[in-house]
This record gives structure tokens, C-alpha cells and sequence, in this order.
């Protein structure tokens, strides 16, 4: 078969590349080395290998991985999950541990979702804690370390950001490693526009995302919106649009412009007609995003471990990013 | 059909009441009546129905009721739950504001499960705050209120409680709602037994527990397995027993005994045979506990919205309550 007229598969490894030199050099310039605890309770097959890819990065990097296993993880007649609450609790008291790591799904959905709220926030990785979750969604980009600590979400009173570099006495937050993962491998293949203003160089760009969990499609979803873009947030069972505009408030506009959500009435076939973007996360390998449906020379992000996309992508998409699994780990030690 | 034979058929008015005495003569004392916020963002009947009811028990008792109504519940032409995570920011920083409540669900598990973080822990009086299930699960029953603002689980160094009045300097941890109005009818019905020491109350019963969210079936579980029960914890895909016995550490037994979960080989067929009481909270009309399969003489709770016992449930049970909606919402002005 002739590859003529086909888009390009671009690898996750030169995005990744970019980080890790970043990052080797931030580890040069500190006193010891960090240590990331990654703590696996379940003997399924991808946490497993998700533990030991980390654990090569870390190595890799310079960074000490500490693998913690409990539950099945540890002894088969144990149940996954069993002793990874009490697991975290001692890493976010161990004062050597500066980053926690949690392999997930253990439980499901909801009780994962508790355990993520335990991890201090201070050790938060993966940006997971629900204040990370708060800042995103307010647009909030930097924060004042100590508000951290404070169980309320966080008063926006940093001043407006004009660049990506936090004003004296903040910090950046945090925010979810796949959600900015994808925004990463976006600004690495042109989708951000760095001659736009910094806060708003999605402008002009429709995005279709497929998925809107609160792990990685509606934060993926807030992110890009609230850099500039018209977001189409495709569930189960409702299309909703996020976008910084038309319906900005004098307020949002002089302080913190942040998205807003409306339902839409287009179908799914409707938004990706007009999407120069489609990323898809959908956890099931049934799921796939029909070609034929796809705006010619779009760009297509597979997040799902499955293939949501067809075959033949490439014949519309002009860019194809089949996983981005090692840009999310580089963002993780980022973080960290 | 005669009745002979057939168990109690118990309301929950009996069982309101002794709390309504109880809250009354508290407000009483009190230099100004508290103020609720209820926050409405659907249209659904029975958030309306809810909100209502809640309104009717408010005005009765004297505590001041603000309905809060955004999104579509305010105007058609908004989404459900437009506007809804604002109104929550906007009662959190009200200092006139003493509750807050949202009457779930909107948008679904996993955002509602955010919103729930959202709501200051000082005025969650519906206690979905992570922190107070933290403090449920680890058997922490009283707390430092200073603990309360900070973004970290708390540590437990409440000295052990020997009954249920808190040490001086600390208050009792907000339970959650519905968990807590179920203990509060088992307590009525004298399945709790007082003559046992605090804290250990339903030891001796075994209790199946059919549901394992994080707002009912966990939460629900873990209390009355901290209070000495054995608790059968039942899900579509598995069964837990939780239990304080016998895998009790030293350290457990010294400071804040708390419940430990196993996975177990038994059907809910035999779970349900060995069971003094059966509470039921399948969000579904079609899920029947069935008859047959209960033990002669046992305690059901529908705690649904749909009747999750057959018709002829009294054939077997000693006692039948079949709605515990007006316990829930005392427990919900108790905490207030």
C-alpha cells in the first residue's frame, strides 16, 4: 500500500527528549538527588510495567524510585489494594519523600478518587489532589505555597499572568501530568501558537476531546480552553462547549479569564468536522474514532491504552500521535 | 392475606422525632438561628422534592433556609449545574452562612465528587468532605478544629474515646449523613446495644451492607464495622467483610481501633443467611434483595430511592424500614 498522501506518526521520544534535558539539568543544580515513592497494590499487568518504566526513567534521570508494594502486589493472598491507604500516610510523613506516586485504577473510579485527596498535596505528582483540579479550572496559574496547606480552595489574589515565570512569593501549580502532557506534545507540534500572547495561544484552534473524567478529559478540556481554544468535551452521553468566549464577564476579563461551558447541539460527526484537533481517551478498545468523519489534515492524539482511532487515520490526519505515555512521565518528574 | 406472622412495618417519624426534641432545645441556646444555604442546580423532581422538604423541617425547627437556585433549576435556557461550583465559593466565603448543602446529583460521580471538595469542611453538613470520611474510616472520632483547615488528613492524637462526649479542646467529627442516620435507626431499633461499652456497640451482629459507594455503602460499612460489627460489604463485582476482628494490631488495640477489610469466599445467598440486619441502597427499581434468602427474624433498611425488598419482605423480616429520608435530614440539621 502506497503511503502517499498519508499524515505523519510522530513518536512520543524527541517530545520527551525536550523534557529530559530540561529536567536533567534543574537535577545538576540541586543538592541531592529527589526521591519519588511509587506505591503499586494490584498485580495488573500495566500498573506493573507503568512501575518499572518509572523506575528506568528515575534511573535513567538521576532520580531515586523507591518501588513500595502492598496488597496483591506484595502477597498473593492479600486483596489489591490492601494497606495502600496506610502506604501513603507514611510517605506523606517520611520527610526524605518528596513525591508520591500511586498506581491506579486499584479500587474504581470513586474510591481511587478518595485516595487521591490523602496524598498530600505537597507530594502530589501526578497533580491529582482536587485543589490542583480547583486552580485549573479557575485558571489559576500560580499560587502562594502556603495556601496549600489550607483545606479551602485557593483565593486567586496572584497578579495576571503575562508569561509562564510566577510572580516573587509564587509558585506554578500543578497541574494533571496527562492533561499537560497533551498540551506539551500540542505546543511541540505547532497546535500553540507562540507568537499569540502566553495565556492564549490556543486562540483560533477547535478541539474536539473525547472523554470528560475528572483525570484527564474535562481538565484536558478547562487547560485548552482556557489557553484560547473552542473545546468540544464529548461524553457518553452529552457534547458540551468550553471556550474563553463570547460569554466573558468584565470581571474574568480584568483578573483571571477562565472558560465557560455550554451545551451544544452538534453531533459528534458535526465537531469533528470542524476540529483541526481530535484527542481521544475512551478506556475501551471498541471505541473508534470513525476517519471518514475527520477534518482533512486534522491532527489526531490517541490518550486511551486502547486504539481509539481506525486504521487508516493517517489518510485525513496530517499529524498521528499514537501514545503519550512517555511525555506524561516526563512532566511527572517535572513536577516533582 | 393475614398478617400473622409478618414483622413490623417501622416509619421513620418515631425516629425523627427524638432528634427533632433534641435540636430544638439546642437552638434555643443558641444566640441567633443558624443559617442553610441550599444549592439547587437541576430540575430534577427529586432534588425539587428534596429541597422542599428540607425548607418545610427548617422553617418547623426555626433555622433560617436560603434556596440557592442556579443553572437550570434558575432558567431553562441554563445547563444543569451552570453556575453551581460559583454559589458554592460565594457561601464558603459568606460569613453569615453557617451550612451548606447541594442537592446531588449533577453532573455525575466523579465532578459531583469534586464539587464535594469545594465545600468549606466548616460548613459541610452533609460531611462529604474527603476529610471526614477520612476521619470516619480510620475510627477518628473527635478532632482538633484547627485540624480542620488544613489540606492534609489529620492525625489521629485525640486521647481514646470512652464515650461520646470529646475531650476538652476538640470536637466530634461531622459523620456523613446518610451512614450516620442508618446507625441512628439501628440504634432506635436496639440493634445497637447500649449496655456494651462506647464504641463497640454492635458487636455480636452481622450486617450485610448491599452497595459500596463512597457516600453510602463504604462510609456505612466502615461505622459499623468500627463499632464492632461484622459487615458483609456487597458490590456488583465482589464481597468484603470488614471487621475490628480478629487481624487487630497492637497499636491498633492500644490507640484508635479501627476496621480492617478481607475479601470473602461467601455468596450474598450466604451472607444473607448468617445476617441480624440487611441494609439495602441500590440506586435501581429493578434490584430485589431476595426474600427467600433472608434469616427468620432479621432487620431489613431500603435505603434506595427505589424498594430494594420484595413486596413480602415482612414474611421474614422481624423489621421492615422502608425509607430513611427524614432521619437523614435531622442528622443533616444536627450537624448544622
Amino acid at each position: 500500500m502506497s503511503t502517499e498522501g498519508k499524515g505523519v506518526l510522530l513518536k512520543a521520544d524527541p517530545i520527551a527528549n525536550t523534557f529530559r534535558d530540561e529536567i536533567k539539568s534543574a537535577l545538576a543544580s540541586s543538592p541531592r538527588p529527589p526521591k519519588l515513592v511509587g506505591i503499586l497494590a494490584t498485580n495488573s499487568a500495566p500498573s506493573r510495567f507503568y512501575s518499572e518504566f518509572t523506575k528506568k526513567q528515575c534511573d535513567a534521570l538521576g532520580v531515586e524510585f523507591v518501588l513500595r508494594k502492598v496488597g496483591a502486589a506484595a502477597d498473593e493472598s492479600l486483596a489489591p489494594g490492601e494497606g495502600v491507604e496506610e502506604a501513603i500516610i507514611e510517605a506523606n510523613e517520611d520527610d526524605t519523600v518528596d513525591g508520591i506516586m500511586v498506581y491506579y485504577p486499584i479500587f474504581g473510579v470513586q474510591q481511587d478518587h478518595y485516595l487521591q485527596q490523602i496524598v498530600s498535596p505537597y507530594k502530589d505528582v501526578e497533580g491529582l489532589h482536587f485543589k490542583f483540579h480547583y486552580n485549573l479550572y479557575h485558571n489559576i496559574r500560580f499560587l502562594d505555597p502556603k495556601t496549600l496547606g489550607s483545606s479551602l480552595p485557593a483565593i486567586n489574589n496572584a497578579p495576571p499572568a503575562v508569561n509562564d515565570e510566577p510572580p516573587a512569593g509564587y509558585v506554578k501549580s500543578i497541574l494533571p501530568c496527562t492533561p499537560l502532557a497533551i498540551v506539551k506534545c500540542l505546543e511541540y507540534i505547532g497546535v500553540y501558537n507562540k507568537i499569540l500572547p502566553y495565556g492564549d495561544r490556543a486562540y483560533g484552534k477547535t478541539i474536539t476531546v473525547i472523554n470528560r473524567s475528572e483525570v484527564v478529559g474535562r481538565p484536558l478540556a478547562a487547560l485548552l480552553a482556557n489557553d484560547g481554544a473552542r473545546v468540544f468535551s464529548v461524553d457518553i452521553d452529552s457534547i458540551q462547549e468550553y471556550t474563553k468566549r463570547p460569554r466573558q464577564s468584565a470581571e474574568e476579563r480584568k483578573y483571571h479569564p477562565r472558560h465557560v461551558v455550554h451545551p451544544t447541539s452538534l453531533s459528534l460527526q458535526e465537531c469533528l468536522a470542524v476540529s483541526d484537533v481530535v484527542v481521544s481517551a475512551v478506556p475501551s478498545a471498541e471505541y473508534k474514532v470513525k476517519t471518514a468523519w475527520l477534518k482533512d489534515g486534522c491532527v489526531c492524539v490517541n490518550v486511551a491504552a486502547d486504539k481509539n482511532f481506525e486504521a487508516d487515520v493517517r489518510e485525513k490526519a496530517s499529524l498521528y500521535l499514537p501514545t503519550i505515555g512517555k511525555v506524561t512521565i516526563m512532566m511527572l518528574l517535572r513536577n516533582l
